[in-house]
């Protein structure tokens, strides 16, 4: 463990309440020299798949050793398991609910172990509020340098649930979805660039993406390309394709949101997507 | 003091503005080794008691020695005083109008002391920006290992207000109030269980709690025991008799929120509050 | 460079999405002894005025050798340029959009480079998130020692824009504007106290100022001097005079916000413009 140890935190917490302020006063607590890193915050409320999506966009950005916690945790107090994910280059601290899902799909050599380690946790444990008394305590222990094995044994039976993928409709047709909206007002689809190779081709065929009433004829490679009001595709940071405008806001411009059903009409679509 | 000082900041300046920023920058230019750590900057602009609740929740958590800064501040530039308050285990840095009333009723063996020395704040001192001029230099200068005796004499007549406790209306009824609505929208009340016990028995006896035009007949130990759309009560993390639903913001399904008059009819209740 | 280097982030990036989380990733895998921190990211969307601002009203309190990095960036993708400010006493890391104008009106002997590294990015580079891939890392090599001339050649063609100044309308009266809203609800103006410095007297001259169908008639000191429901004159802590109320928000009060024009009617205000 280096001498500064970085936590990074993701919840649905929020910032309006002290719930945060209060997990990094427990970690500093038991590990003063880590340094604490919010990732995000505003994961949707209770919503696993989002959380899910925010930390594996990011945490592979940071150093070899970082501590992720991640608590979206719609059944805090039930019999759901405290888990704690390694391999050699990451450490995890969640609920077993299939928030660390795409992590899994990413990372090779992983371990999941059941937290069952007690004598770590804040006591008495609380029913509700366990990113203070069980996660926060245990990143904090981690971090001062207790080693894995110690938090409980291993399993195999972790709770994990595939990302929705598009499906190919018939041969030129595929279905897809948004994901989410970003702050500005991009829709993020499921469609990855090797869902739809040819839509990023220098000169790609003629396709027609479709979404609510909007039909989206046009892949822009950055957003400053995109006329006034003009409403196109574009490969987005994340290595999904974007729904979005130039200097606005796309969902409402076309008034769909996260959930939204997406078409994609292009020749060969379908032996894409296999 | 440690050679990593940590700092926390609570406030009512929101995130929308260079407030909170600027505030880190004076107390790392004075004292460049600080961890600053924020707990929470969406305190209700002006309410002091929402701000005393947020600091109240956080600051046992965090390391001996620990400065934590409030400011919550409508009296900025006016006579009200800037206050340093710490026993052997905390540092608090504060406008003097109850903001920390909440620590002063936990806390044993605390000092208050008037802030005068002025050379330790920023010049010239603006009428309506303390947190940067005043509370994050003392702050800055506290974490560089200025003693506190340095900053002003002790007073005893320091603003400290009660936090509204549940009454007794008759031998059956106990009036309380919402304190807030957290980002799950739960309703956090001002019952503690020590003002219900019964409450949170494992068989609780037959009880009604009235919220507007709510009834609530059910206390749940977690949150996803409840039924689908069902509002019941729950003790909270807080100490706080909570009103919460599964998956779902209780203030909305209910209608009401910070502020909101919540009976609690039960037998040998008028004991209990007393 | 400190051997605890400071970064501070300045963005309109949000707090609902990873991208700041995902910037932090890389400083700290490429200097992860750097300290980073938030200054704000509600800087409005795309609005590169509005980043001036933040940065402008901040940095300057930080230490010397502060690493300031600004990503408001709506031409990201496009040719605009990475630049890298410096002088002897900051670092500034950002789009060359004009987004730094306001350091360059009030900072000296700056040096502005175009970063041309390229092997200082992630790569590959991304047309659409920059701040991840071009200007958090740049941060993070300048935090680690990488001298500024290592980036870059010297420009002399960045951009910049003048901030929007009140103008004469006739001998008496001057016409201004509403630079921002803050948390509060107080209306920044772009009057600061030398274009009116009769304003800020012991005892002001008559004067009028006209927002929307308000007419404001009084300057108050500090916030808790305002009666109630009052909207009245300021000098704020940007140094800007604002139109404020007590307890209460001036904004919704008026119904005006950013963008709205401001008159003020006074004596000698044509002069005191010049």
């Amino acid at each position: 463990m280096a001498n500064r140890p970085i936590v990074t935190l993701t919840s649905d917490f929020g910032i309006n309440d002290h719930f945060v302020g209060t997990m990094k006063g427990v970690i500093l607590n038991i590990a003063p020299q880590a340094q604490i890193v919010d990732i995000c915050h505003s994961v949707q409320a209770f919503d696993v798949l989002d959380g899910a999506l925010a930390i594996a966009q990011s945490y592979a950005y940071f150093p070899l050793g970082t501590i992720h916690v991640v608590v979206v945790d719609p059944g805090v107090g039930t019999a759901r398991r405290p888990i704690l994910v390694s391999n050699e280059k990451h450490f995890f601290v969640a609920p077993d609910n299939g928030v660390l899902s795409l992590v899994y799909a990413r990372e090779e050599r992983i371990r999941v172990r059941h937290i069952t380690g007690e004598h770590y946790f804040m006591q008495p444990v609380s029913n509700t509020f366990h990113g203070r008394d069980v996660f926060a305590p245990v990143a904090g222990w981690l971090a001062k340098g207790v080693d894995s094995g110690k938090f409980g044994d291993e399993i195999s039976d972790y709770a994990r649930f595939n990302a929705p993928k598009p499906k190919a409709a018939d041969g030129r047709t595929l279905r897809g979805v948004v994901l989410k909206v970003d702050r500005f007002g991009n829709l993020v689809t499921n469609f990855t660039r090797q869902d739809v190779p040819m839509l990023f081709q220098a000169t790609p065929p003629a396709f027609k993406m479709v979404i609510g009433k909007t039909e989206i004829t046009e892949i822009r490679s950055n957003y400053a390309e995109g006329m006034p009001n003009e409403v196109f595709g574009i490969l987005g940071s994340m290595g999904y394709l974007e729904i979005a405008a130039n200097r606005a806001a796309a969902a409402q411009l076309i008034g769909s949101g996260k959930g939204s059903e997406v078409s994609i009409l292009i020749e060969g679509a379908a032996a894409a997507a296999r």
